[in-house]
């Protein structure tokens, strides 16, 4: 399989952008459907909320947190591709790995909006995020190692920053799996650094 | 996060475009999946429309209501972009709460098609909407205030009649809230001064 | 609200159909919701296929029926709105009818395979496709109308061929529904008609 | 119905591009509905993953399979369709059997994960993926006789090869049909074969 350089074949390199975008889209459109409306019965009519509706509000908040990882991982994987000179079949069966993942995650959502306060709703959230999160280091790795950015970290100070902060979010959520054990509230909040990270590592 | 202009980075600024239309368009299909058909049991064959399937014609309603009010965001939503210079880092998060909103609306559309008789079955998709207004309101303002406007309005008056306009949805919205406990029909209703807004504000 | 050029504003235009299409293909792949899994008993394990999933058959056929419908009205779609020069907000909003029908399609889709032999498991698929036929017309017909065809018909028979086969879909529709309350498989099997239209009425 | 050339109606070619990788994106990514999650009792609670979340695995595993051949195929239909100069009508419906099947291929998923162990809960996705195939080197014999080919193959031999790489997954998974009622194991082992297929033929 050859490279295919960007400049030559814009619209193969572009229907990747398009395909991954894509998955990305539908994956976080889909983590509505983590969010089951029950059956209210009668006799809730006279209340502002039915009980059964306020049960609901866990899962509507893993929603939000759920688009906010997609959403930042979109701008993550955005910028990466965008500095991709071109690609070859490596990169692509490295970018279904991560989309294979991202596509998972309303799964993971479920588990988290349902049984967010019990270790086992919140680890696999965090084994498949983490899983995202590596396969993204490990096409930056290769992309550097062969060739294949655009702009290449000018010092080797600069890669190893661009490295670390492809790294920060698989630790954050690899550590914040055993975290689940001790309490479920934390490893949550350990998601939370994810927003800070790009403030801690000064930027290109 | 530095500054995309448009020009010298169309791929980038479409990929966002792109990105923002494909969350749209899941989002208003998966209006569909709100609709439930019931199971139709063998005596009802004899009637040219079984009584089960009668009772989904709310739910059918609710549908037509909240494709056409994404149809008209998501018009909005392409000409705000399509107005836009560049776009940066905050943009990017305002525009993702526009389509976490825009994603979320299955859920009260399911609501208000099962419920659309109670306060609270319509509501939450007033609340719902009245986010996704405020949200692009903001991209509106920060937009004009960095200067990201690829035609700025050109008086004063130009700016606030835009403002306005951008506005008008949300406050609708807002007041329908409170309005549903006194009848949800009225805040349905209300809703539908939304399509005659663009003629109350005379256009750019 | 202006006419948009084509040449002009060939990204804003790229959207609309982008929209467009991305409506259609989700639409035609969320008919495969509609095709639910029964759950297998044990004792069914010794059977080449056991009879649950046999019952399944005509769910399956409708799921290809109403692919192929939906696959021959986006060639449609895409041939028309490829002869556009520009676009307006009446054109928009008609377009959104055509996709607000074509996004409810996996409703009577499930009908059509659940209850396919039953007037009413057939008229209201038949309801549904001749509205997306009728807002296709009336798109035909406000373009030519308006000046915004690319290439318009060059004579006035061409005009009427054009615009007959625009209808031919809605009549058949139309016709089908009633025949439904005859015959339910005579009424899908004029559907089987259109695939034979394009011959039936000479092609510009 | 006339030849569309790819240079003079490059938005015509990219909308079928589109419209396919939509197709695809959306069925690589409705995969993950195949898994449904189970109530879990309050006595599992102690355990670092209940057993009604363990049941899912097989589920899970199913996933990933599908992913992997769907991406891999996608993998094929984009350098196939990279490597048309045009396209005519009969292309566009050979493409559509194509994404009929694609889009399918939830259900037979749902069967494998939940029925893997039963030969009915294999064969339907051996014959739906063989569906695929088929139509993939239908599309490929038909745009090479009319040629439509932007590289056509230098020599016969060369011909021969990509014929045969196109017809070697519709081979392996209609073996591993009939295979499946010996041993489901086996025939799903079989289906491992093509991710060495690209190694076993020298590409171009």
């Amino acid at each position: 399989m050859t490279l295919h350089d960007r400049e030559e074949s814009e619209l193969e390199f572009g229907r990747v952008l398009a395909f991954s975008d894509g998955v990305f889209a539908i994956a976080i459109t889909l983590l509505v459907l983590s969010i089951d409306i029950p059956t209210v019965p009668e006799a809730s009519n006279t209340l502002p909320l039915p009980e059964e509706l306020w049960d609901v509000r866990w899962q509507v908040v893993a929603y939000f947190i759920s688009f906010a990882v997609v959403g930042l991982f979109w701008v993550h994987h955005h910028r990466m591709l965008a500095n991709l000179r071109g690609f070859d079949g490596t990169l692509m069966a490295l970018n279904l790995v991560v989309l294979c993942f991202i596509a998972l995650l309303p799964v993971p959502t479920e588990l988290l909006g349902e049984y967010g306060n019990e270790a086992w709703g919140v680890w696999p959230y965090a084994v498949c995020m983490a899983c995202v999160s590596l396969a993204m280091g490990a096409i930056f790795r290769y992309a550097h190692r062969n060739d294949l950015l655009r702009e290449p970290p000018a010092t080797p100070a600069a890669l190893r920053a661009q490295q670390l902060r492809t790294l920060v979010p698989a630790v954050v959520f690899l550590l914040s799996a055993p975290m689940a054990f001790v309490s479920p509230l934390l490893a949550t909040g350990m998601w939370a650094l994810l927003l800070v990270t790009r403030y801690l590592i000064p930027a290109e």
